[in-house]
């Protein structure tokens, strides 16, 4: 049993309400929608990603014949309960924004169609999956609007992800934000994204003096020489790696970049640089590291640090300052009518929603929210992605996607493009959506 | 390429590291220490989780042909690094302390020694592995000392976790600190975890009316009924939970609890436990969630809120308040001889280590940080779980570690079991340890 593609990897819940539908043959079609409800303090707007990677896990969702065996083993769920998820394929159809789309409060990211218990079935993993590349790609979004194009921007931070495939997925979700790339290696082949790696200190401490570590690590990688220069003391790690630059060029072996991962980054990199400047190695470039974020990014660029790259690990992979979403996934519609619940402080809107965009001049001014079916000005941001289970058309490439990323953090008003939050964005209800609102069954 | 157990699910620079350390044959023994530098401002002690999870993960690691095939076609690797990795298995010792185990600042958790490039190769995920489960353990610990015993804890929080395994091993986690169980159904089958379950508003909005909706779910579910009841208004929804208490009672069925989700916990579970009582039905407990974290519990039992048991979801699984450690996996000996970095503000110090634990009347007094070969009072953390590559033992029952985390909690100091943020726990550094610091290799 896998945890990455098991249907096991679902709450309680999801089994026991199924065993009333199938007991009850409440199978009729339901719409849910992915939302999030409000944005988190230090976020004005949100990117959608991770679409691609559910519906690769949605197409080969099954129950395997050991998952069957041990839900028929616990003696908590029906016959014909156990007999539907033998046979259940996901046979629904799945709406979507792009990803790498700009988005906010209460705009649906995902509508699935399909019979209730499927459309059910699939919650836990399906919110899961969206809201870990949606949480991440938003965080991202901040350091690449920081970085300005200024410096290459690559994500550390595999080792402090919240396992496996948060360490994975976060290289996706920033890629698409704009990072350059990622130090985790597994990325490459599974995604196409670019693999960046310099030296850690324990290459230093191995080696009984640092000159020699650099040597021997250029030796090893002439294509590919970063130096770590603070492992002791970054005056002498600087000075250090201007030897190894002499004797390695004699070899025609050339010294890419050095790394520094602590301290006073903005004094640090200014004074490496007069150094190596004054030694005329003009192209040694310099990549920061240690504990940055956007704030970061932004405060060394204002003041003119001459740093050409920033690796970004802990505060972009955990998203540290938010590291979740308001989000949720709600039944909108069932058997034909409009759906929503009414708890305290979590009221929401039912129906099949679109969102209508208005753009002037090539930057967003203002989203509609409004029926599925309704006319209304505005680029229409959910298409079908998904038909009976099957992918209306081959995804978009990972660079497609972020291009389209690229082009939407463009397009956004300059004052969200800044870090400091922005009064929230104007996102309209249509008069028709908002007829069908409050609505509720009779109680 | 499976990323939960793929070799590549690592920083590129442990490979080009290696490429270095087979180059020029540098395979000598190495000694690597994992700990936490400093603890979170909201952490006053930490839990050890995912050594069992590191242990199976390090005992199945290789290459495979795929993987193999990937990593000579980047062009970017020697025939000698791949010969090597072809055949790579981590035949080092591995020495812990046992998960389920308190820990401050500067303690080793694990130490590995292995040769150089083995000890290196494994580094990204490890940290990845032990980082995870950490976090969620430590956070996890302070709503089971917020319960005290006095209410179920659930782990409810799969879906806004950090992706698939997060969301398991946090069911994981959050188990060995004490909670009874997770809503995540695949940690039954994993780990013998038990599950529970309730249902979710959709179920509600899905049914016409909500006793109907009671009614349905309880006949389908007549084992295991707990009813929601804020789907539109938690007054009316007590009063369909008694309606219906009444007529399942005749069928024999029980309504074992009903959830509260949302609003103000503390007046509506009053009310609630008021009005049910009024009724007769003294034995329907009542179970919360909505965005929950140890200090809402707190408030609520202090309150002297009638909830028998709370489902802790978001909070949790991503440990908001702080979502990372600073830890490291740091070198602390190579070939015999004490290594340690200097960087600005990261200092560490060398050599291999062992921590002595001092008790009085069963409760921790300070902890001493001696050399690994040194005699001092207290009760040595470490031992050696892994050698050679194999486990030295069959790992303990999930059920033991969390007797033994049970154990470790309440043998904390009184200030330390509270929320607030105590002075940090005493950790003294030995006379011979001291010595080997600051030590550095000649520059």
């Amino acid at each position: 049993m896998n945890p990455l593609t098991s249907p096991l990897l679902t709450d309680l819940y999801q089994l026991t309400m199924l065993e009333g539908y199938i007991s009850q043959g409440m199978s009729e079609t339901a719409a849910f929608e992915f939302y999030v409800r409000t944005l988190p303090d230090t976020r004005g707007f949100l990117l959608a990603s991770g679409l691609d990677t559910l519906l690769m896990f949605l197409e080969q969702l099954h129950f395997s014949g050991e998952e069957i065996a041990y839900l028929a083993k616990t003696g908590k769920f029906s016959k014909s309960l156990l007999d539907y998820l033998a046979q259940f394929r996901f046979k629904g159809d799945v709406y979507a924004m792009d990803e790498g789309t700009v988005f906010f409060q209460n705009e649906p990211v995902v509508r699935v169609i399909a019979s209730l218990p499927e459309a059910q079935l699939i919650e836990s993993r399906l919110i899961n999956i969206l809201h870990l590349e949606t949480v991440i790609a938003s965080k991202a979004a901040r350091s690449v609007l920081a970085a300005d194009g200024k410096a290459l921007l690559v994500d550390f931070g595999l080792r402090r992800a919240h396992g496996a495939e948060a360490g994975l997925l976060a290289a996706r979700a920033s890629y698409i934000a704009g990072f350059d790339g990622t130090a985790t290696v597994l990325a490459e082949p599974l995604f196409g994204i670019p693999v960046f790696g310099t030296m850690a200190h324990s290459y230093i401490q191995a080696h009984d003096n640092e000159l020699e570590a650099f040597l021997n690590f250029a030796a090893a990688n002439p294509a590919n020489t970063t130096l770590l220069i603070d492992t002791y003391d970054v005056e002498k790690g600087a000075a250090h790696a201007a030897e190894a630059a002499r004797i390695l060029s004699k070899k025609g072996i050339r010294v890419n970049a050095i790394r520094l991962d602590s301290g006073d980054l903005l004094t640090q990199s200014k004074e490496v640089r007069k150094f190596f400047d004054a030694q005329g190695f003009h192209g040694i470039n310099i990549f920061a590291s240690g504990n940055l974020d956007e704030y970061g990014i932004l405060h060394l660029l204002a003041e003119n640090a001459p740093i050409n790259g920033f690796g970004i690990g802990t505060k972009l992979d955990t998203s540290e300052d938010a590291p979740y979403l308001e989000c949720a996934y709600k039944m909108v519609e069932y058997a034909g009518s409009p759906r929503a619940k009414k708890s305290p402080g979590k009221n929401m809107i039912p129906g099949r929603k679109q969102i209508f965009r208005k753009m002037e001049n090539g930057i967003m001014t203002k989203d509609l929210l409004a029926l599925e079916d309704e006319k209304a000005e505005g680029v229409p941001l959910l298409a079908k992605v998904m038909d009976r289970g099957r992918r209306k058309k081959a995804h978009a490439s990972l660079n497609d996607i972020r291009g389209h990323a690229r082009l939407q953090l463009e397009s956004l008003p300059p004052h969200f493009k800044a870090l400091e939050t922005a009064p929230a964005y104007l996102v309209e209800v249509s008069p028709s959506l908002s007829k069908l609102f409050p609505r509720q069954p009779a109680d």
